[in-house]
Parts: structure tokens; C-alpha cells; sequence
């Protein structure tokens, strides 16, 4: 089997870590592996699988003879690197918000658009966690109905704003527990242990802000749905490291909970947690805590949207998936896979 | 002025306590007061502004003379003594759910529906601590251009369940603090701290909680809106005690941002903080610390819902407000002062 030449840029971060695991637990056909990030991490040793590996500041010249780049860095470094690594006849699988939208630039969920990667030209880019998590079971129910307006609340975690993010909640709850000072917030703007701050990204259009929209530009883009609607408010809870959405959706034909149940039950990437009255309330529905630090969008509180006047033509679940693994690392990781077949 | 006898029932509780120190901070006419709970709680001395009160185990001779009675206890109390108080002569003003939506019973926000106290045979009822904390920032909204559908995801606090919610989110972050074992769950199905639980309240309708079911049922009868539809998705979030809600609302008529703004600058109850741009972040939206333990509902976030088909007949906003206070306790003590104008 074909070994490949795998770089990870921004190896040291939250996304870069993880995807670093998903390479060893999807079993990738790494051959060699070479870790990128800033400067200041150059130098730094990492056990991996594959050997030890000697960080490097990501620069040009470290993508020559690199195969697939896994891209967890922000926009910045993308959109000066990644041109530079495909010139170089890598492919780029890119994490950031860089590329996106960009004409030529596959955006995929691979339970829904793989056949769009065969499109790329170097690029292919992995779309945001909030709207990865959102359409994964979104889009067993359009295939059903045709979706044509959503209408999202999220509940995101910390580890949305990176290791800083994570690291500062975990110093504001451990504050709070011993009845120390709070620290001054610096990773979110605001004290998020025992609090909501319902704003993720700066504003972009009518007073949506840029993450919001995202699930409406991303989601037409994967869904290949030009007209899709989408109404989002994105808020960040003090959770580590899953997110989770509140989501009513409005469909072109006649869709019962049943149907969206069995179709849910049954799609790819998704686990259906639906049962108020089972015994155990891991049983009940997903939960942030019994979503993390795995792959899949667990599902539940699947119900009939009882305000939508046409009475089969709304659905409303509840859903949960690990932010730092589909919602980043291992979508991208699953991505890189596809390239490999 | 006339001076009232006052008993406040469950007056031990989270809701009794704040009743309590809401009559002070509204001025409110109290010639005697009693502190009537359960018979545990018998014979403890309470320093109030009235003088010392002994807590007296609650029973229908207590009412024996009591002009208004504020009910902070649960449905089953409140069914067996509430009607013995209304035969003594008192009025009951009830924060349980037993006589919400009973006929005669008024169901009333003083912003909203003041004029209905007038048809009470003894008891009013004061709405479920969400619906309150949603239909304040709804009804001047309704006002201009007449709601017809809401769509709300709820961010509920630990005070939902009562002084035992708050103790027991208040011991996990403890113990996650001290990085000591997490206790055992009892006032909630599972671990709040760092977690979300997407169930308040047992089944009502095709898999909606009763939580979920009360914004619908009270809120067509607060609005006088019998076919108001609502769908509603109740979370339980780790903050000790102020709700939050995620509300999409479609109109009758065309209405824009500004005229949802300006409408809920003037309304009263309300505190309009939307400004992305503010330098504080206490300026820029509200957040559950921000309103904790004072009266108002804060909204912001409030722009045109871009996801529906009619392009000016939809608006979206995001609102705060203490669940103790106006989801409950000063509600309730509103009534009573209109009670005795």
C-alpha cells in the first residue's frame, strides 16, 4: 500500500494535537511525518507512531516532497502557506476560514459531499465545527424532505477559541472552587464559568456575526443548496470541549419524527440518543460530557415542529458532537482518507 | 394606607426568600407578615423588616385573617391549602403550576396583562419563570405587528430547581475546582458543571416537556392569543440563576429591527444592551451574570430573521433575565402591589 508524506501545520494547537491521533486511529498510511508550527515551538520533540518527530517553523521550503498537509493554523498563515505547499504538488486538507468559499475549493463533510473532492485544485478545505455538527444530521433528514430553512441555536465550547479557550475556563472554574479571584478574561471577552456570552466571531451582516453566517454560506455550499435559509445564534457555554444545537427545520414535503428517527438511526456519523423515558439519562439524549472526545453527532429530543403552520413540514432535534475531533480534526482527517482511495 | 397581612408560603425556599425581600424593595404595605413552610422548617425565627417572624408549619388556620397570600410552594401544597386560604378571605397570588391555566384564574405579567387581575375569584397565578422571562421582550414586539409563531431554545439555570439546583451546580464546580470527585447527581438527572441537559420537566406532547409546553399554553392566555404557536427546546445550563432565551418570532405584519429596537427601548420591565461595537461586553449583549439579582429582562442581539421567506416578518433577539427575581418572586409581588392600588 502507498505510504504517504504527511505535514501537520499548527501541530502544537488543540486541532493540530488531535489530528495527530486521528492519523494513528484511522489507521492513515503515513510514511513520513513532519509537525509545522510557530517559531517558538521549533525545535520541541514529539513522540508519535511514527517516530520522533522535531518540530519545525512552518515555512515553504518544509512542504517539498509532502504529499497531504493537514492545515490547523489560523487564516493568516494559511492563505501564505498553503498556496505555496500545493505549488510544491501537495493537496492541502485546511482547517482555517481562508478558503472556504473560494470557487475551485472543495468545502466537504464527507457523510455529505465526497464526491465533491474529486473537484480540487490543491485545496479542500474542512468546513466550520458549528456547521459540521449541524449538517451531519441535517442532511440524512433533507435527503428525506428537502430542508429549505433551519433555524439554529448553538451552545458552544470553549474549545471553540482553542487550548487558550479551554485553558482559560479551567482556570476561572478552578477559581471559582477554591474561592480564589477570578483571573481577567482574555481568551473570550467575558467570565465564562457560570456564564453565556452570545457572540462568536465579529459581526458580518445585519447584525449576524460571522460565525452565524457561516452555517448558511458553508451549508449551501456542502448541501449544494443555493437557496438554503439559515437563522443563527451562536453562544458560548462553559463546556470543554463538545458543542451542541438546538435546531428546527423547515422542509419541501411531508416529513414525520418517525421518518426523521429512522433516517437518523440509520445515517452515517450519526448515533441517535432519543428515549425520555430510558432508565439512564446517558440513555436520554446527547450530552455535552457523553459527546466529547469521540466521532460521532449524537442526536436526540427528534420532535414535530408543532409551530410550523403545514403540520408535517417542521422537524426540531437536539444534537451534540466532540468540537476539537468531527467538528476539526476528524473530518479533516476523514477527508485526507478519501484522497488516499 | 391601608396595611395588609401578608403570608408568604414556602417561605424557607429560593422564590419565598426573594419574595420576601421583594416586598421591602417595592414598598410594599405590610402591616403583618407570616412565614408559613413545611414542618421542618416550624419555629425558626426570621429577622424581617416587619420584626422577627417564627416560621409556622403551613396549614389552612394559619390564613386565619391573612389579607394576601404569596405562594412559593409546590403544586401538591399549593392544591390543598390555596383554596382554604381564598374561603379565609385572602387572595392567593401562586407561583406553582396548579391553577395556571385553570378557568378564573388570571395568569398575569404586570407588563403584559395587568388588567386581568380584575377577573380573579381568589387566585392569580404567576407564570412559569420562562415564559415570563421570554413574553416581556415578546409582547411590545406583538404590539407592533402581532406575533404569530415563536421558535425558542432556552439556556436555563441551575435556580430552575430550586435552592437544591443551585447548591448542587455550586458543589461540582467546587469539586472540579479542588479537582476532588464529582458528587453524585440528585437535583439534576446528570452532572451540570461543564455539561448541558436538554430536559426540563417530564413529557407533555409528542416528545415536548411540560417546560417546553408552558411557553405555548400560558403564553396564549398572558397575549389573549389562542392560536399563538410555539416550539419550544428547554436546556438546563451550568449558571446558578439567571435564564437566557434564544427567540425567533414571526409576525402577523411587516416590522424591522429598529422599530423591534426602539419598541423595546420604551417597554417597560425591558433593558435594551445591543451594541457589538460597545467597548464593554457588558454593553454589547446581555449576559446571565450581568442580570442576576435585579429585576429586568435584558435584551439584545435583536435583527431581522434573514431566514424567513417574508422578508420584514420575522425578527430574532437574545434575552436575559434572573429566574429568582422576575421569572418568579418579583412577578408575583408586582401582582400583589396592583392588588391593593
Amino acid at each position: 500500500m502507498k505510504q504517504y508524506t504527511v505535514a501537520i501545520v499548527g501541530a502544537t494547537g488543540a486541532v493540530g494535537t488531535q489530528m495527530l491521533q486521528c492519523l494513528e486511529e484511522q489507521e492513515f498510511p503515513v510514511g513520513e511525518l513532519k509537525l509545522l508550527a510557530s517559531p517558538r515551538s521549533a525545535g520541541k520533540k514529539v513522540e508519535t507512531p511514527w517516530g520522533e518527530v522535531v518540530i519545525e517553523a512552518a515555512a515553504p521550503e518544509c512542504f517539498d516532497g509532502v504529499d497531504i498537509v493537514l492545515g490547523a493554523a489560523e487564516d493568516d498563515v494559511a492563505k501564505a502557506l498553503y498556496p505555496e505547499a500545493v505549488h510544491r504538488g501537495a493537496v492541502v486538507v485546511d482547517n482555517s476560514h481562508a478558503f472556504r468559499l473560494d470557487e475551485g475549493v472543495p468545502l466537504v463533510v464527507p457523510e455529505i459531499n465526497a464526491g465533491d473532492i474529486a473537484s480540487h485544485h490543491g485545496i479542500i478545505a474542512n468546513p466550520n465545527c458549528a456547521t459540521i455538527i449541524g449538517l451531519v444530521p441535517t442532511w440524512p433528514l433533507h435527503q428525506l424532505a428537502g430542508v429549505k430553512r433551519m433555524i439554529v441555536s448553538t451552545y458552544q465550547a470553549a474549545s471553540g477559541a482553542g487550548m487558550p479557550g479551554m485553558l482559560e475556563l479551567e482556570a476561572q472554574i478552578g477559581a471559582m472552587g477554591r474561592g480564589e479571584e477570578m483571573p481577567t478574561p482574555r481568551a473570550f471577552a467575558a467570565q465564562l464559568a457560570s456564564n453565556l456570552i452570545p457572540q462568536i466571531g465579529g459581526e458580518k451582516f445585519e447584525g449576524f456575526t460571522s460565525e452565524e453566517m457561516k452555517l448558511q454560506n458553508e451549508g449551501r455550499k456542502i448541501m449544494h443548496l443555493p437557496e438554503l435559509r439559515v437563522n443563527c445564534t451562536c453562544v458560548r457555554v462553559p463546556v470543554l470541549r463538545s458543542h451542541s444545537e438546538s435546531i428546527t427545520l423547515e422542509f419541501e414535503r411531508d416529513i414525520t419524527p418517525e421518518q426523521a428517527r429512522e433516517a437518523l438511526a440509520a445515517a452515517p456519523g450519526v448515533k441517535l440518543v432519543d428515549d425520555l423515558e430510558a432508565e439512564s439519562a446517558h440513555d436520554r439524549w446527547p450530552m455535552p460530557l457523553d459527546t466529547s472526545d469521540q466521532d460521532l453527532i449524537y442526536v436526540g429530543r427528534v420532535r414535530r415542529d408543532i409551530s410550523n403552520p403545514e403540520a408535517l413540514r417542521g422537524i426540531t432535534f437536539w444534537c451534540c458532537g466532540d468540537q476539537i475531533r468531527k467538528g476539526a480534526a476528524t473530518n479533516a482527517v476523514q477527508i485526507a482518507k478519501l484522497l488516499t482511495e
